[in-house]
C-alpha cells in the first residue's frame, strides 16, 4: 500500500500533503527523494523516520537530515491555498492523471504542479529542445518540425526557454496543436519574463508543468532536473541546435538512459550550434530531416492512446497515415486477417487495398504472414 | 607469371600492348575484363583464346565475343604513338608506379593513362566528391577541407567535374598540395571544357588519370566506373553534397564495398543537396566537420608511406601532429619503449614527454604497456 508507484485513482489529502512536504524540504532533490522513498516506502514513512535512519540513506548528510527534522515547519497548507487560489492543479504520482510515461522513469517527480490541462492524447508527446542562442535556421526548423508533429497529433513538450524552446511551443500553437512547457521554477514564476504571453497561450492549448512549489524561483541547478521531466513525459526528444558540452547534450544523454529515442537536426558545419547535434548523431542519435522521420522511428506505444476523434493510436507512425491508410489499418487485426476480409470490411477496391498494405508494411505497422494474410506488427 | 597481380617492376612492351588492346575492346568493361583475366590468367592469354572459351565467361555475349575476335584490328601502336607525342605515361597494373591501393580493389584498371606525375606520398590520398549542382556552402566546405587535408600532407583525389570536384581540386592546389583528377574519358579530352586551365594546374601539382584511351570521349556509362578509381586510389572518400539517389551515393556505396572509409559533410535540412549526405550518415558514413575528423578516422596504412621531408608515415593521424609530437613519436618503437629512453632520445623534458604521450595515446598512435613503457599502436 505504501508503494508510491501504486496508482489508486486519486491520492488521499494527507498523502498529497506529505508528498508536497517531502518535495519542499531544502536539499531533497529527485535522487535523494527517490532513495528515501525506496528505503521507507512512502512520503509519510520518510517524514516519520528517525534522524539516524535518514543518515543511513546514501546521499543524505547532516544538512539534509536537519532539514528533514524541521519538515513539519513547512507551510504546506499555504502552498495548497496558493494553488487553489490560482487554479493550479497538483498531480501526485499516484493520480490517474499523472503522465504515465513519466511515472516509469527512475526518479519521477512526487507531484506535478499544473496550470492548464493534460489530456489522454498527451501520452503521444515529443520533446523539442535546444540552445537559447539559436540561429535563424534553428528557430525556423524547430517551429516547422513542431508544427508538423503537432498537426500529426503529437503534443510538443519543451522548456519555455528563449530560442529553440519558444520556437517549438510557437510551432505547435500556430498549428492548433497541443504543447506542454515544463518549468524549472514554479508555475507562477514565468521565466524568462518576456514569455508571459507565450505561457498564457500554452496554458490554453496544454499546460505549464513543474515539480517546484508554485512560487519557487528558477535556480541554476534545477534545469537538468527539469530536462529529465521533458524527456520523461515524451516518447522521444529532438535536439534542434546545441553547442558542444551544453546542457542540451547532457539532457539528450539522460533521455537515452531513460530509454527515449533521441533525434538531432544536422546543420552547417560552420554553424557553432550545430556541433552539439552532430556530436549526438555520431553518438547514435537519429538524424532527423522531417516530421515523418520522427514518426517512423518512435516505437509502438506501451498503452494505446485514445484520441479526440475516437481513433485509438497504437503506434506514432499511424499519425502520418492518410485517410485510406487509416481505413485499411483499422480493419487489420492483431490476429491473421485475410486480404478478402480487408477488402470487404474497408469497401475499397482490391488494387487499392494491396498498394495500401505495401505502404503499411514499409512503415512497419503490419506484417505479411503469407500471400493472403496480414497482421498488425507489434 | 601470368598473374596480373604479380608486380615485376616494369611491364614488357608486349604485355602492355596486350593489356591496352584488351582494354580498348568495345564492350569490355572492368567487370568483364576482370572475369576474363581470372579465367585466362593474362591479357595475352585472353586475346589468344578461342571464341567458344570467351563465351564461357559470365557476362560475355555474342557481341563482346565478336569484338574480342576483331581485337587484332585495334591500332594499339597508334595509341602508343599519341601517348608518346603528348607525354602521356601508361602505367600497367604490374608497374611499381601503379597506385598500390588501386591494385587491391576487385576490378583494378589494367592500365592507367597519366598526364603529370604520381609520387610515393600520393599513397596518402583522400577522395573528395559531390554534386555538380553544389550550393555556395558546399563549394566553400569542399575547398576548405581539401585545403586543410592537402596542407596536412594528403593528396586530394576527385573527378574534375563542375561543382564539388572542381572546388576540391582548387582547395588542394591553393594550399600548395597535391591533387589527382580521375577522368571518365581520355586524358586528352578535358571535360567539362571550361576546366582546361584547372586541368593544367592539376598536371603541375599531380596528375590527370584515366583508364580510357587518351582521346576517348567521356560517355555516360563511364562515370560510375571512373568513381571506383577515385575511391580505389584513396584511403577514404568524403562526400560533400549530393542529392538523394545520385551518382555520388552509388559511388559511396562502392567505396564502402572496397573497404574504404566513407565520410559525409552534413548541411541544412532545407538544402536539397545535403539530403544525400544525410542518407549516407544514416547508413553509417562518418559525419565530418573538419580535416582532423578525417585524419583521426582513417585506419593505419597497409604500407608505410615515405614523404619528401624524409618522414615515414604509418598512419594518417600522424599528419596532424605538431613538431614535438612528431619528435616523440619518432623515438617510440614497435617494441616496448621505456619513457626514460624516449626522454633521452628526444631531448625533451619529462613533463613534456608525458603530456605528449597522452596526446599520442588519444590519437590511438601509441599504446601504454605499463606506467613506464609505451609501444606504437598497430
Amino acid at each position: 500500500m505504501n508503494d508510491p508507484h501504486q496508482g489508486d485513482g486519486e491520492s488521499r489529502p494527507d498523502e498529497l500533503a506529505d508528498t508536497l512536504r517531502l518535495t519542499m524540504v531544502a536539499g531533497v532533490g529527485p535522487r535523494i527523494r527517490q532513495a528515501l522513498l525506496e528505503r521507507f516506502g512512502s512520503a509519510q514513512a520518510v517524514l516519520a523516520a528517525a534522524p539516524s535512519e535518514w543518515r543511513d540513506v546514501p546521499g543524505v548528510g547532516t544538512k539534509v537530515a536537519d532539514n528533514l527534522a524541521k519538515a513539519d515547519q513547512i507551510d504546506v497548507d499555504r502552498e495548497l491555498a496558493v494553488c487553489c487560489e490560482h487554479g493550479i492543479e497538483i498531480l501526485a504520482e499516484s493520480d490517474d492523471a499523472y503522465p504515465r510515461m513519466l511515472r516509469e522513469i527512475h526518479d519521477p517527480p512526487g507531484a506535478l504542479f499544473m496550470r492548464g490541462t493534460l489530456k489522454p492524447d498527451d501520452a503521444l508527446a515529443i520533446g523539442i529542445v535546444g540552445t537559447r542562442h539559436a540561429s535563424r535556421y534553428g528557430l525556423q526548423q524547430a517551429q516547422k518540425l513542431a508544427g508538423s508533429l503537432a498537426r500529426a497529433g503529437l503534443t510538443v513538450v519543451s522548456g519555455l526557454a528563449r530560442g529553440i524552446d519558444a520556437a517549438a511551443h510557437r510551432g505547435a500553437l500556430e498549428a492548433g496543436g497541443r504543447t506542454l512547457a515544463v518549468l524549472a521554477g514554479g508555475v507562477l514564476r514565468i521565466y524568462p519574463p518576456e514569455h508571459d504571453a507565450l505561457a498564457q497561450e500554452v496554458i490554453a492549448q496544454g499546460a505549464l508543468l513543474s515539480e517546484s512549489p508554485s512560487s519557487a524561483e528558477p535556480m541554476r541547478g534545477m534545469f537538468p532536473q527539469r530536462n529529465r521531466i521533458i524527456s520523461g513525459i515524451s516518447l522521444g526528444v529532438i535536439v534542434v541546435e546545441a553547442a558542444q558540452r551544453s546542457g542540451a547534450l547532457i539532457s539528450a544523454r539522460h533521455a537515452m538512459e531513460q530509454g527515449r529515442e533521441v533525434f538531432a537536426v544536422p546543420g552547417r558545419i560552420d554553424n557553432r550550434v550545430a556541433r552539439g547535434c552532430h556530436q549526438l548523431i555520431r553518438d547514435g542519435a537519429k538524424l532527423v530531416e522531417s516530421a515523418d522521420d520522427v514518426l517512423e522511428e518512435l516505437g509502438p506505444l506501451v498503452e494505446a492512446a485514445p484520441r479526440d476523434d475516437g481513433q485509438v493510436i497504437h503506434h506514432p507512425a499511424e499519425l502520418s497515415l492518410n485517410e485510406i491508410e487509416q481505413k485499411v489499418l483499422a480493419v487489420i487485426d492483431t490476429e491473421a486477417t485475410s486480404i478478402d476480409r480487408i477488402v470487404t470490411d474497408s469497401g475499397l477496391p482490391v488494387p487499392r487495398v494491396l498498394s495500401t498494405i505495401s505502404v503499411l508494411e514499409m512503415r512497419r505497422l503490419v506484417r505479411r504472414l503469407s500471400g493472403n494474410t496480414v497482421i498488425r506488427a507489434s
